[in-house]
């Protein structure tokens, strides 16, 4: 099997299974107690809140908060910043956000919200005056994601959030897919909310994290005494370890630099649009996340492709899994403008520490032909 | 160790481990991918919907949605429950809810809700009259628990469904102490809503699911095309299929019955009443789940009882483990009138399908050493 769809979901690193195991096995006492067995476990859940902290370089654990999911994560942000300014019914978001946001904020907007889904360039970028003319006195929150999961495209956060800052209006940056594969550092941009999920990097499902920072309040989704009181339900420990050592070693990766996912990603793109005719790039070369690659092919149906790809033993998809099923052309391909013909035939592929020359070589063998017999 | 907190959380299970091992460390594709390596994985969820179904007496396994904890169930249900009726501010619940429910239901009150909390007897109990009497016709909602985590006192949920039917307001029902421990039918109780959580039965944490009965209007907490989009975020996989295993192996247990854990259980209560003095028993013996004793000693401080009894290797709690270090009394006991001096000096036992007669022999002749230490 060749799996590049590590947009999708990510192998558990074989160091954060054994890192889990003994919270499966052994130890699985409810941290909330007061006996030994369960209350030791506390220190595990800190030292995970440790490692997150300092993935995104947030200055104090405190300001991490255990969910379980990315999803989780977004929807917890929006409703505390939305809770906490009552008077304010404007949103700021974009067109290309992921689901969960983007049909919260949808039913939100069917819910008396004014909701502003800004548009983004042929390449997938944001424009950054059409992004702060569009901030006003009522605006409640900005909810923009890092990096998109269709094509890997960074938004310039580190602007954006100035922007936003000078405003005086929360921001909530969906991290699901920058978190582990670029540089983050939420202590230098002020980002208000910052969502992570450990199914992208190695760590497994079932678990994410939201940043808050601190001095913000906040409203919980859900309320208990766990998690300070800012998320309740017994903490799943496992998976917090897990999450904390999938942290610790993409903080390990960015240290060391990508430049071998790079340099596979950008090879693999090169040589498929030269090799096959009428394929383009789906958004723009630069920024964007090392490990993503979309690109279509006018005159072909992307899930005819997938299931040849499938049969073949590749794991590819063609935008986010998300809302595959669904047949209608990619939301985030529509916004950039990209022609029917093309956004039909979007094809991801998405690498991972785990992707080797081996993989590419092959995937770069096999798709021409693949592509040749389908418009045949 | 000798481990009597399983209303707290539970060992799991592990036929339940090995269960879920294969989707931790081989099997961690995206189920909504077009792939076979993902989507053969739905195979896998539809099963544990099926287990999970019928443990609970549900006729047809789309009423059943995976959540990640009895939390996220509960809160899902009273805003699905609030949100499809917008103009309808009264909520009717008891004093003894679960923090999960007790809290969400406070701010509820605070955002402009009446919410009535119903008082309870002595023994724990509710009043049937007590209850239909406080229903309007502006009530939008009735939350009640199936049975108590702290005494094991099992509300008259049948009763209580049939008298919520015949005024049509939703009814959620918080199972998560009853599921896995007495027979549940909701195809033959006409609740509307059903939370269970995965950990309180052997599962692992981070797992629970929600009953929708069909044809209710639901509004997702978390808006996505998974779950028949009815909850979005990557399904967690392995502990859907963990939470499958363990509804599967309590639907065996419960057909073999719980005579064992009702006999462990009664001796259990029986000989500490008999040997310790100034002790009393919290809450109805009957009807009660099989597996808990909430026993009082007069003069004592459950903490220093609970620190104590972690010396000698006995895990136990006060209460709810979701709110201790809370150094006021169980709202539990203080909702059923029991004194202060009772009160402080209560002690949760609860068995699991693990408890040995040894562990009860054990304690007994334990616990009244310890507790004439703390009084003298």
């Amino acid at each position: 099997m060749i799996y590049l769809d590590n947009n999708a979901t990510t192998r558990i690193a074989p160091e954060v299974l054994d890192a889990m195991r003994p919270f499966l096995e052994e130890r699985w006492g409810n941290p909330s107690s007061l006996y030994a067995f369960g209350s030791d476990l506390q220190r595990n859940i800190e030292k995970a809140r440790e490692q997150v902290a300092r993935l995104i370089g947030a200055k104090r654990p405190s300001e991490i908060i255990f969910t379980s999911s990315g999803t989780e994560s977004d929807v917890t942000a929006l409703h505390s910043a939305l809770a906490q300014n009552p008077d304010r019914k404007h949103i700021v978001t974009t067109a290309v956000e992921h689901s969960a946001v983007l049909l919260t904020l949808r039913n939100l907007a069917s819910k008396g919200y004014e909701v502003t889904f800004l548009p983004v360039t042929r390449d997938g970028l944001l424009d950054l005056d059409t992004f702060t003319s569009a901030l006003r006195n009522d605006t409640a929150l900005v909810s923009i994601m890092w990096a998109n999961n269709e094509t890997g495209v960074i938004f310039p956060i580190e602007k954006i959030a100035d922007a936003v800052a000078t405003k005086n209006i929360p921001l909530h940056v969906d991290a699901v897919q920058a978190a582990g594969k670029i540089p983050i550092d939420v202590h230098r941009i002020p980002v208000t909310y910052l969502s992570l999920s450990g199914h992208k990097f190695h760590a497994p499902k079932g678990i994410g994290a939201l940043f808050v920072r601190r001095g913000v309040k906040f409203t919980p989704l859900f309320w208990g005494n766990q998690e300070m009181n800012r998320r309740g339900g017994t903490e799943n420990v496992a998976a917090i370890v897990g999450l904390g050592k999938a942290c610790d070693l993409a903080t390990q990766s960015l240290a060391e630099g990508s430049d071998r996912m790079t340099q596979l990603r950008d090879r693999l793109e090169r040589e498929l649009l030269a090799k096959i005719p009428r394929s383009i790039r789906n958004g723009a070369a630069s920024p964007r996340v090392p490990n993503t690659l979309n690109v279509s092919f006018e005159g072909v149906e992307s899930e005819a492709l997938l299931l040849l790809l499938n049969e073949v033993g590749i794991c590819a998809s063609s935008g986010s899994a998300c809302s595959s099923g669904a047949l209608e052309p990619s939301h985030v391909l529509t916004a950039m403008g990209v022609s029917k013909g093309f956004a039909q035939g979007a094809l991801r592929l998405s690498l991972s520490r785990y992707t080797t020359e081996g993989d590419i070589d092959h995937i770069v063998a096999t798709l021409s032909g693949i592509i040749a017999r389908l418009r045949g």
